[in-house]
C-alpha cells in the first residue's frame, strides 16, 4: 500500500518533510478493524509531530501521522462486534499508532464511529478529533447539563480554529450555554457568528474590558484551545466563583494555581488521545460520542467545519495542508480526500 | 455579650494573643440567624488567620475568629425561613464576617443546618467546617457517583486530621470508594482505621512504594489535605488517566501542570467559604449539606471526629485549642463546650 512519512523532522518547505513510499498493507487481530482510507484532515498535532518526532537524528523507517480519517472497513479482527466489512466510518484515532495518512490503516473499533450519512466524506473527515476534543471537554470534565447550566456562559478562546469551531456549536446547541468566542479578523469574527457563538470578542484587546462590554464580566467556564501560560492570569480574573478551565495547549512554564483558590476554580487538561493511549476502561465511550456527533451531524443540529479541500493523497497536498495548518490563521478545517 | 479576639497576631504563648472583651450583642436583619454559641471547635484556619490577620500593625478593635460552632436560635431577620427561635442548629461560618469564639453571632440561614439530635453539643460542633469541606470536595467537586464510581479509590492524605477523618467516612459510606488514607504513627494508623480506611500507608515512606504493596499502584481520586507542593510530583505518577485531585492546602510557588496532561486529569481547589464569601446562587446548598450530615450522624452512618474536648468559653481553653492544632499532631478534631 502506499503511504506517505518522514524519517526526519523537516520544515515543511523542505524536499524531504514529507515522503511517499510503499509498505505492507497490515491485518487486523483482536479489537481492529482494517479501513480502507478515503479522507484525512489536518489538526495542530499534525505538524507538532511532525516537528518534533524524528529532530535529533533520521528514522530507519518513515513515520507515519495523520489523525483524522473517514473510511471503509476492508477487513475486521477477531474480536470485532461493532462493525462490519463495508461500513462506512469515522476517526481521530490514536497516537501510539501508525496513523491516517495511508491508504490501509488498522484502528481499534472501540475509538470509531459511524460516518455520517448526510455528509460528504469531506464535511465528515473534519469533524472527529475537534469534535471529540471538544464533547470530552463539555460533556465528560465540565459536565454541562443543558438544564442545571440554564443561563450559565463559555468562553472559548481560538474560537475560529478547528476545536473552536465544533465547541461553539456544541456549547450552543448541546450545553445551551451562552457562548462568548474570541477572534480577531472580520472572516473569523464572522464564521464564529456563523458556528452559533452569542458574542465574538477580540482577543487582541484586553478580553476583561471586551467582556464587560458585552455585559459578561465574568464567565462560568472557559475553554483554552490557544494559549495557557498567556491567558492565565486573565482566566484568573474572569472566571465566577466555582468555575472551570479546560485547556488543550500545554505550558512551558509553571503556573500559579493558587490565584485560584479563593473562587474553588477546578481546571482540566482535555487529551483526546488519553483513552486509547491509557486504553481506559471507558474507552469505548469515543466510539459513542463520535456515533452521537453522526447523528448530530445528519440531523442537522451541527454542521461540517470543513473549510478547505485539497484533492488527491500526495506529498504535495499533505505539505499544503501543514502548511495553512502551521500559519495559525486557519478558518474551520482543512480537509485532503484521496 | 462576651467575646474573645486578637488585637495583634502573637505567638499563642504570649499573653495577648487571645484577649476577651465585652461588645455589643448584634441584631439580626435579613436572611440572619441570631445564634446564642454554645461550642466552637478549631481548624487550621483559626490558627493561620490569627497569625497574619493582624500582622504588621495592631488593629483599633479585638478581631473576633472562630469558625465552627453549636448553638441556639435566639432571634432572626425579616427574610429567615429555614429556622425559628428555639432551634438547635450548627454551622461553619462565614470568613468575611465576625466568628463564633463569641456568645451570639450572627449567621446567614443559606450556610447553617439543623444540629444533629443524637450527638452531644461537644460532638456535633467537630463537624460542620471539616464535613463541608470533605463532602464539597468529594460530591460537588469530584462528583463521586457510588454506582458510577463502584470500585474506583481515592487517597487520603493527612487521614487523621480534622477533614481526613470526616473525608475517610464519606468516601466510604457514602462514596464507596476503596479509601486509602496516609498516616504514620501508631495512634492516627489506628485512628484511620477507625474510621474507615480500607488501608493505611505511611507518608514518611516512598508513597509509589507503599501503594504498590497494597496492590494499588495508581488511585483515581486525591484528597490533599496536608502539602500541595511537597506531594505534586508524587500525585502526577500516582493518580490515574482520568483523574482527579482536590486540594485544600494551597501552594507558595507555581506548580508545573504539563504533567498531568498526557493522562488528562482535573485538578480543583476546595476552599468552604468560596459560596459565602461570593454569595453564591447556590449558597443554600451548605444547608442542604449539613442537613444530610446531620441526618448521617443522626442514624449512625456517621460517626463524629471528636477527640478533645475543653470545657469552658475562656481565653486559657482557645489558647489551649489553637496549641494543639498548631503542633500539626492533631487527631480528629478539638472542641470548646462553653
Amino acid at each position: 500500500m502506499k503511504a506517505i512519512g518522514f524519517k526526519q523532522s523537516l520544515p515543511i518547505k523542505e524536499e524531504n518533510s514529507f515522503i511517499e513510499f510503499e509498505t505492507k498493507t497490515p491485518t487486523p487481530e483482536g479489537y481492529d478493524l482494517l479501513v480502507k482510507v478515503q479522507a484525512n484532515s489536518v489538526n495542530p498535532v499534525d505538524f507538532k509531530i511532525r516537528q518534533s518526532a524524528a529532530k535529533d537524528e533520521e528514522l530507519n523507517e518513515p513515520k507515519v501521522i495523520g489523525w483524522d480519517a473517514v473510511g471503509i472497513v476492508e477487513s475486521v479482527g477477531g474480536k470485532v462486534s461493532k462493525f462490519k466489512v463495508g461500513d462506512e466510518v469515522f476517526y481521530a484515532g490514536d497516537i501510539t499508532r501508525s496513523g491516517s495518512n495511508a491508504e490501509y490503516q488498522l484502528i481499534d473499533e472501540r475509538i470509531v464511529g459511524r460516518k455520517p450519512k448526510n455528509l460528504s466524506i469531506a464535511e465528515a473527515v473534519a469533524i472527529p478529533l475537534t469534535g471529540l476534543t471538544a464533547y470530552e471537554a463539555l460533556f465528560d470534565l465540565i459536565r454541562v447539563d443543558p438544564e442545571k447550566d440554564k443561563g450559565k456562559s463559555v468562553l472559548i478562546l481560538a474560537g475560529a480554529g478547528g476545536v473552536g469551531s465544533i465547541a461553539i456549536q456544541l456549547a450552543k446547541k448541546l450545553g445551551n450555554l451562552t457562548v462568548i468566542a474570541t477572534a480577531s479578523r472580520e472572516d473569523t469574527v464572522e464564521w464564529c457568528k456563523d458556528m452559533g457563538a452569542d458574542f465574538v470578542i477580540n482577543h487582541h484587546k484586553d478580553i476583561k474590558e471586551e467582556l464587560k462590554k458585552i455585559g459578561h464580566s465574568e464567565v462560568n467556564y472557559i475553554l483554552d484551545f490557544v494559549d495557557l501560560e498567556g491567558y492565565w492570569e486573565t482566566m484568573t480574573e474572569i472566571v465566577k466563583p466555582q468555575g472551570h478551565i479546560v485547556s488543550i495547549t500545554g505550558s512551558n512554564e509553571p503556573l500559579d494555581l493558587n490565584m485560584l483558590k479563593n473562587k474553588s476554580i477546578t481546571f482540566s487538561w482535555e487529551l483526546m488521545y488519553t483513552r486509547s493511549m491509557y486504553q481506559t476502561d471507558d474507552m469505548a465511550r469515543q466510539h459513542d460520542i463520535l456515533n452521537h456527533l453522526s447523528e448530530l451531524l445528519d440531523d442537522g443540529t451541527l454542521k461540517s467545519t470543513m473549510t478547505t479541500q485539497l484533492d488527491g493523497f500526495t506529498v504535495e497536498n499533505l505539505k499544503e495542508a501543514h502548511c495553512i495548518q502551521e500559519s495559525g490563521k486557519s478558518i474551520g478545517k482543512n480537509v485532503i480526500l484521496f
